[in-house]
C-alpha cells in the first residue's frame, strides 16, 4: 500500500502530496521535524517524541497547530494505511505559505509515513567509519531541517568511504549529523550533554546503561574518542551502532566492544515486547 | 497578470506551482537562491547575479541544471508574462526529490517572478533601527535558504520596533540578515570583506564610492559603527539605506549623512538609464 501524508488536516497518498512554492520551509529554511518508528505497530516512546517536537516548535516560534491526541490518532491512522507491521513517521512543521517570502501567517504541518531504512546487519559487527568536521550545529537543541553541512560534506564522506560526519569544536565533540555519540573507557560510559540534540534513543540507552554501568553526561574530547575502548552512536534507525574508525584512526583495536553489544542486545530484547 | 514560475522546464502561474514533499530543500534545508530586480524592464546586473548563483551552487555541490542563455531567455519570458514594468526574480535551487530524504538525484530549479517590496520612501529620511545579535551566518559566502536566525529573532525585532538584525561576533560586525553594512567616519567608507555574502548592490555601491571617496574593505568593529558619522546598508530592494539606530544607540546624531545621500542619489540617477 502507498504511504500517506497528513497536510493541515487532509490525508492523501504521499505521491499526490505537494506544497506550494511559497512555503517558508522551502524558501527560508524555517522548518523543523521529528522522526520516530514503530515496534510491533506501536510508536516507540511517543510521549518523549511529542515532548521534543513541541519543544522544537516553541524554541523556533512556530505555533503547533495540532493537539497531542489528534496527532496520535493521525499517526495511528497513517500506520494502519501503510499496511506495514512497522514504519517510520516524520513530522515536518514549517512557517507556512508567505506572500512576501518573509511574514508568517499559518504554519504547515505534515505527518508522513515512510519505509524504515535500517542499518545493514553486518554494520553492527564491523562498526562504521566517520569523518571528523569542526562545527557545532546551529541551534543544536532544535531539530530543525538544517542539514547543509551533512549535504555539503557528502562528497568527502563518500571519498573517505565513511558513513557519517562527527562534529567537534575546540577539541570537544558534540554529535554525528543525525545521531548521538557515546564513548567507553574501562567500562565507564560518557556522552556529551550540551551542544547536541538530545536524542530519544540516547535517552532510552542512557536509562539502560545506568542500570548496569557508571555513566557520565559531560563534555567529551575528540582525543578521548581516539583513545577509547569503544565508541558508539545511538539513533532511531541505528539503535546502538559501533563507530570503529574516525578519519584514519581505528578505535579500540582488538577490544571486544562488550558494552555496546550489551546495550544493543538489551534494547533489542526489550523491543520484542514494546 | 499573475506571476509565473519556471520549474524544471515548465512555466505555469505561481499559484498553481507546487513541489513534492520529498524535496530536499524542504526536508533538509538543502537549497540556495538568488534574487534580483529589473529596472526599465531589464535585469539589474544579470552577469554579476548569474556568477554568484553559479558560485553558490558549486560551493553547495548542487549541479546547476540550466545554461546562462536559457536562464536569461526564461527570465525575460517571466518578466513579459508578469505584465509589469519592473518585477523581482527569484532563483531557487534545491537538492530535488529524494526517496530516502537524503540521497540526491536531480536538483529542482525554480525561477519565479514576484512583486517588488521596496523600502518605504520615508525610511530613506528617517533611517532604520536594527538590533544586534552575536552570530556569523553559516557558510556566509553561499546564498543558502537558511534564515533560521532571522525568523527566530522576528519577535525580538518587532518588540524593539526595529527592521532587521545586525550580526556581529567577537566584536566584529558582518552583515544584516539580508544586506551588507557600510560605516562612514570623516568621509572614509569602510565595509567588512569576510564572513559575509558579497551583495550585488554592495559591489555596485563600492564602484560608485571608489570614484568619490576613500574606501576600505576590511574588518569592522561594532564599536566603530556606534561611533560613526553614518552607517548604511545596501541590498537589491534597499539600495542605500541609512541605519540610524543600533539597539538603543543613535548613530551619527545631528550629522547630515552626506555620503549615503550622495551614493543613493548617484545610484538612482544611473538607474534611470539602466
Amino acid at each position: 500500500m502507498p504511504h500517506h501524508c497528513y497536510l493541515n488536516g487532509v490525508i492523501a497518498p504521499v505521491e499526490n502530496t505537494n506544497i506550494h512554492i511559497t512555503d517558508l520551509g522551502l524558501l527560508r529554511g524555517y522548518g523543523l521535524f521529528d522522526y520516530f518508528r514503530t515496534y510491533n505497530g506501536r510508536p516507540f516512546q511517543w510521549d518523549w517524541y511529542w515532548e521534543r517536537f513541541e519543544r522544537s516548535a516553541r524554541l523556533m516560534y512556530l505555533p503547533n497547530p495540532i493537539s497531542k491526541d489528534e496527532a496520535y490518532i493521525t499517526v495511528m491512522d497513517l500506520i494502519k494505511k501503510s499496511g506495514l507491521e512497522d514504519c517510520g513517521i516524520r513530522f515536518v512543521l514549517t512557517g507556512g505559505y508567505s506572500a512576501d517570502s518573509m511574514k508568517m501567517t499559518h504554519p504547515n504541518l505534515l505527518i508522513i509515513s515512510e519505509d524504515i531504512h535500517p542499518v545493514k546487519p553486518q554494520e553492527y559487527e564491523t562498526g562504521i567509519k566517520v569523518i571528523s568536521h569542526e562545527y557545532v550545529r546551529d541551534y543544536p537543541e532544535i531539530k530543525s531541517t538544517d542539514y547543509k553541512h551533512l549535504m555539503i560534506l557528502q562528497t568527502n564522506i563518500k571519498a573517505a568511504e565513511a558513513s557519517d560526519v562527527l562534529f567537534h569544536k575546540d577539541g570537544f565533540i558534540s554529535e554525528l549529523s543525525r545521531s548521538n555519540v557515546f564513548v567507553v573507557k574501562d567500562n565507564v560510559i560518557a556522552t556529551p550533554d550540551t551542544q547536541i540534540l538530545k536524542g530519544i534513543t540516547r535517552r532510552y540507552v542512557l536509562e539502560l546503561a545506568k542500570e548496569n554501568f557508571k555513566v557520565e553526561e559531560r563534555s567529551v574530547t575528540l582525543q578521548e574518542l581516539l583513545e577509547a575502548d569503544e565508541v558508539f552512536t545511538t539513533s532511531t534507525t541505528k539503535k546502538v551502532l559501533p563507530i570503529t574508525k574516525i578519519d584514519e584512526v581505528t578505535i579500540g583495536a582488538g577490544k571486544e566492544r562488550n558494552v555496546s553489544k550489551f546495550l544493543l542486545n538489551s534494547m533489542n530484547e526489550k523491543l520484542k515486547t514494546w
